[in-house]
């Protein structure tokens, strides 16, 4: 990191003495945990939420902290604008730290102490490093451990990034609802095992994507909830040593005032078991678990629309998504359905971070999950991908969708499935009959059923209008079952 | 399956004909699924809670579709009966379709319509396969389609299946508790990334135990209410084709009342959007999830008693586990954590069980998802699996589980991590110093304060206090900072 | 186990006493193994192939150890009848240890040596439990460790499992070659992406079906092969512990005498480092990565199978798949993919079992992986399922699969895609011209191009021969580009 | 991407017009991609191998279709350079293609095509765009597909990836053994289950560790072959269509002379059936199940590590870890295992990404697969990590580990799981006899052994010789065990 050209200022831990650049905001062990942990190339400023987290935190803490005379008033003074302007983004080039670390946060939390810690040292009037006045460990930490502060941090920052997750599938929803109207009339051949259905209309299948969408939506918001819970006062291993009695309180009353001066309408509560919390990723598990389920909703609609898609002239093509690129280097004039490809694809790594964040969880050890930090790295990157995902799937497809009412209408005329709306006045075993003479004659159920007076044509085409078949009906419509078996028998002996 | 001495009925389908075992209550369609998934050698029969799931659901349908006159009062009676024999497990021996089946579920579903058709028959007088009478299409299935009634069946069935898990936790729980309050006063060391860190006591461990589980207990039975949440009225693919209007409502209802005769606190829903809910598996989807959870909190616990239990004289030797075998067939004298470890195992199998739900769920298309029941099958299997284990860990581990007194102990008293107590006395940057000074000359935290005037021993006594350690604390104890710099300082120097 | 009627003899270990049914063959520790691990319901017998494993391992370890003087000629002799009959089937029922068990395989083994001592206590004339005689740990497990002894014998148990599934491939396999050659000139569109691409044949489709598994067939083989690599003599960690010079040699030796004389055709190996032999689950690893790669190749095929199957009307309709059953309790003549479909969700389990067995593996510890009985049970599942697949597949689907050779036909008749084909002769983008037009206009693309003078119908018929789209060819045609771009953008300025 | 500012050209495709940035060289397609896909924010470039391993496949097909006469000399010239250029890494910054994109490569493909083209044009003297000199689709894609080209340039750039982890591998193992070399001489105890067992060296640890990781290099040598058989030829699914009979093999011949002049020692070959291979991801998945095996790998040494280095006075402490970092922000003095923590952790993600991996193998449909970007992605992702912390773990902790050779020795003076070296002249239950009274009295093996006549103290030191512990030995001792039963059942009465 620093070279010979660059002004350093000399600062020195546990380990020794390091060279850190001279303006940075961050300290030694930051700077140590950048020189360790050279792995995946992602710092922490990536994810600009993750950082404002960690400002929420340390700004609740200095308000307890202050409260029980840990910092003098110039101290707090200083620390709690150095928070602010954390949580506006101004210090997040500061914030170099890898994504994946070990130490179980310690570099993260270390790094955001130090950012405070100098910052406030300019605002009182030092420099970087004078920490006798503002110490990193003594004041930005104070009372506290990364075993509580990371955490806590983490949690926030995931909250936040939350957000845009829900904001773009809200969008994405609305834009399903308004195919679902526009494709309200649309009859189409519904599938079951790929095979011949009955019929449905296209409307139905768009709002069906949105209502499952919306179930998510409302799961996740609930989930998210999770991570307002926190364990400030836990100190090192859930005990709160180090933390006077009545801190964790003063400090949860803290969050929630930042919070709220925030702009931000949470209820951040306690952990009821401090020991069980700081050791506990159940939370994040949670969350990936339904960040999951998320992802295997999306994947359906998208092999959903790829299906209804396929053709143009071999395939279903009963829709039309939006031409996007050519589709081929070789194959002139094909055109691919590569929004929903790219969809899936994010899906598949969201749900091969589902089982990342499943083995992070898995080793827990006593007091501490040291796995963390790569849970964090999984969560976030899966809820940008999701996110980009939606704005994506929503702008660049679905909002161009079109029906192709042709071949929807002609599907359904040839289909045999549609026998299906005789049942409940032929039975099932007279339905059978005349799907087997369909798939022998080649001939349509309505012409079989009409052709053989099954019933009159006034009641065929009360049972086959699309409006019936489309939605629970009940018909005034008798028949004499047994005539109709004999009838029906006799043609199949024939054929 | 039939052989020329096993007398047979004739019975025919789609397909053709086939014998059938005179006395068998199921009929061609589960027999023809039994000739063609020969696939786990698990049958249906093994988890009696999925066939009462059925019998649930096809009692309420029974009372709906006898409301709505598809049925007459003798069916309706008869199979009222059957469904309610079904129940109690008296037709269990008939459930033989393997718990992996093509066909989503049709095999199953067309089981449980031939079981209630052909034993209603009996009851009417009549010999099973005479389906004019009471048909399994036509009556049993009336108004509905595999679509709704599969699911809506072990929707039910799973729902009971948890109940034996919610037990067997909730006594691990108890057993837990009663250890913390026996463990209330033995203080151990804390260990976080498995290094020292400062003391607790063993009662908090266990209590966090069992908090982190009561967290989960909390988090299934919620989640299990969305098992309650049904589709009955969906028929074929949520358009209710073939169902009359009001079916839906008048079977959601009857599904209560049947629920509440048997003396079930359930309060079952209609899905909102039936052709979302038809190819939705999101309730299975989110149970996995929460059985992985379990599963993982389950690791930590076992992990920690393997750990804790490690020596027993080149470990940590904290606990004793009771001594449930030979651990060895080379090592005499050897015990083994069996039982934690046996924990672990099956939980790695419900994890490896969430894997195959995901891609089950993964695999809907269009109106359905064809995958259920390997999904259900799995879900049954991990449900059965952590039952087994917690009543296993709780009895034949926890319950047994006594402290090494001395060597927590003996840790204590020659832990380093200790020092961390002092932090809010003489700052951060001199307890490390201590530290080094600790690990350099091999002494003690208390001793090397001591006997360099760090602290008057009254304030160490009161700061080193068990009692104190393991909680927040405000001792009214002030240093010089600086002069003990120069002291600890100047003794490292000569290091 | 034992009731009160049950006659018992009494047996003791380092637990304590315990009474064993008075002719079980199982002794004390596996008694005490199966009180203990009442978890997956699953005993060992359940894979028979799993027993014939430990039969060759004790068999050779007798050897090497008469050899060396560790046993006398008369329990030698005894011991390796006992061996035979155990690796014939004839001892099964003895072995009911819970396929998940705590104890890293101590109780598996201990069965095995319990019932080779008494077995051969039998026939030595004394009764079981006469250890004296000959005893379990002494004589069966002499030389041995669990830690050897199980890993070696689990080894050879997947060895022989695995053939059962080879032989099931191997049968598919040539099943798809034989419809591969059915099939050879039936012309077929070939898609990418679902959307139409250019043409094939759908012999070549089986084809690549047969070859995709034959890579995997061949990987299988070369795989297992590792299961052949043992550590007989590592004794309890890999240091040959209370194991003489020379014995892992003359075991080695023995093992493969033993198998050449059941007419196996092994070649067993002793691992080179024994420390690293004993702890390390990475043949499991390696088995179960490829269990996982043949059901993705699985999965595929019977994708492949259900998309060209879907229809019969609605869909692609290219080939009719055997009806195995009504595929539809509501919907008369449906009948749906069932066999691929259950293919399907059996290989969605054995990829699940493979993240049960790399969390096994994940969590060995120091000398040795207490996890490896799951690992053990997920694979020997895993194979099962697979083998039972191929068999369905085979015998139920893909022998009965018919080609439909109109509708295949019909596809390529009104593609655009064959417009590809024009590709070399006229370029890239005048290509692309035509797709447009076709598009817009519904023509087909041999029509543009003939009635527009693009290519001379000779050519026309040359290049769009069947022959010359689905393989590579050279036709000495040449176009002047230039003119037909001019000729082709007049039309489409038109459109 | 292209603002007011930017000079730009126009260029179009099937979709329209576009302004692409003048100097660019990439073209309208690539272009396209990069607006249609932003999704992982991570581009091509990011990768510089990947677009090395598009230099040779595009390079090789130059040749070919020069051969063929597809190309023009002077055209051929220039592609060629072009090539060259870019395998050099001087056409990196045009290579901005997310890593993540639907369209099944084509968009990399075409983003190759078009800089080849454009680079070749700048070098005949035109301008970019002036694609009628030399064409991406016509030229650079002469006789290809994305179907075909995008394969061979992923496969050999993951091959040359592979190189940088191989080597990565290769020092840490060579790290390893030097560790063993070290420690060859210090005896420690050996655990199983995380009971003490029996004891080793300290040498065989670090070898076992060597060993492991040597399987592996070996391993993934064998599996990165695979990536060396290629598709060329099989242009759009396979069939060959636009490639003339011979290029496949021209092809490949060209590819290796390509490789040779580049300096790699490569075979490559063809795929004997192009169909099959142009969906098959059977590579992908089998290089991603062999990175899965090597970060279980590296996951069992690392938390080894961390239980060896446990403490350092509450654990096992029988190494020191390197000190990197303050281990925490409230524990004075703590050093955590950092390093070994980070590697976990990435490899928790390369786990993750195995599993993503399988998800875009499963989704293979017909002719294609389109899911392989994703799994490409994760892929690269996967060596880049495992490189990365192979590269840590050796020069961060590896390289400067240290044992406690106290600590060791102590364990072992006062272990009970020596007294599995009496077996084999006293017997099992004679010995364990011997464990119960350690047990019980608190006494030490040898101690009990020699008070009580045991065998005499010349033999007990021969036994207990750490040299006689850690390797098969055979002693010449004889012992009446019958005697020696009475002995201690008299002791084991009293305790």
């Amino acid at each position: 990191m620093a070279n010979c050209k660059v002004k350093t200022r000399k600062e020195s831990d546990l380990i020794g003495e390091l060279e850190v650049p001279v303006d940075a905001l961050y300290g030694v062990q930051a700077l140590r945990g950048m020189n360790n942990f050279k792995i995946s190339g992602v710092p922490m400023k990536n994810y600009p939420n993750f950082i404002k987290g960690f400002a929420i935190t340390k700004w609740g803490a200095a308000i307890a902290n202050h409260t029980q005379g840990k910092l003098t008033d110039e101290q707090f003074k200083a620390m709690v604008q150095a928070c602010e302007e954390m949580y506006e983004g101004k210090l997040d080039e500061y914030f170099l730290s890898d994504m994946i670390q070990g130490g179980a946060g310690t570099t993260v939390n270390m790094n955001a102490n130090e950012v405070i810690a100098n910052r406030a040292l300019q605002l009182m009037g030092h420099k970087p490093g004078e920490y006798k006045y503002c110490s990193p460990n003594d004041h930005s930490n104070a009372s506290q451990s990364t075993n509580d502060a990371y955490p806590t941090g983490f949690h926030f920052g995931l909250y936040l990034e939350c957000e845009r997750l829900i904001a773009a599938m809200d969008l994405c929803i609305k834009s399903l609802k308004a195919k679902a109207k526009e494709f309200a009339k649309i009859v189409k051949m519904g599938r079951t095992q790929l095979q011949d259905g009955v019929p449905m209309t296209l409307g139905q299948t768009f709002n069906a994507f949105a209502v499952t969408l919306e179930k998510e939506l409302k799961a996740i918001k609930s989930i998210r909830e999770e991570l307002l819970c926190q364990n400030m006062g836990a100190t090192a291993i859930g005990t709160g040593i180090c933390a006077e009695p009545g801190y964790s309180d003063l400090c949860n009353k803290a969050l929630n005032d930042v919070a709220k001066k925030l702009g931000l309408n949470w209820k951040i509560t306690l952990e009821k078991d401090l020991v069980e919390a700081t050791s506990s990723t159940g939370s994040l598990v949670g969350l990936s678990s339904e960040l999951k389920r998320i992802a295997l909703k999306a994947i359906k609609i998208c092999n959903d629309l790829r299906l209804m898609g396929s053709g143009p002239r071999c395939g279903l093509a009963e829709l039309h998504l939006p031409e996007m690129q050519p589709g081929s280097s070789i194959m002139p004039g094909k055109v691919n359905p590569v929004i929903p490809e790219v969809m899936n694809q994010l899906c598949y790594k969201v749900i091969g971070n589902d089982t990342a964040v499943m083995l992070a969880s898995e080793n827990a050890q006593l007091e501490l999950n040291v796995m963390e930090p790569v849970a964090v790295y999984c969560l976030f990157e899966s809820i940008n991908l999701l996110t980009n995902g939606f704005d994506t799937l929503r702008t660049l497809c679905i909002d161009g969708i079109e029906a192709d009412v042709e071949n929807c209408k002609n599907f359904i005329a040839k289909a045999i499935g549609t026998v299906t709306a005789l049942n409940p006045y032929i039975g099932y075993k007279n339905s059978t009959r005349i799907a087997k003479i369909a798939k022998k004659t080649g001939k349509g159920v309505y012409e079989i059923a009409l052709e053989n007076n099954v019933l009159s044509q006034k009641d065929l085409d009360k049972i086959f209008d699309p409006k019936n078949m489309t939605a629970p009906v009940k018909l005034d419509i008798k028949a004499d079952q047994d005539k109709i078996q004999k009838t029906l028998e006799g043609i199949l002996a024939k054929l």
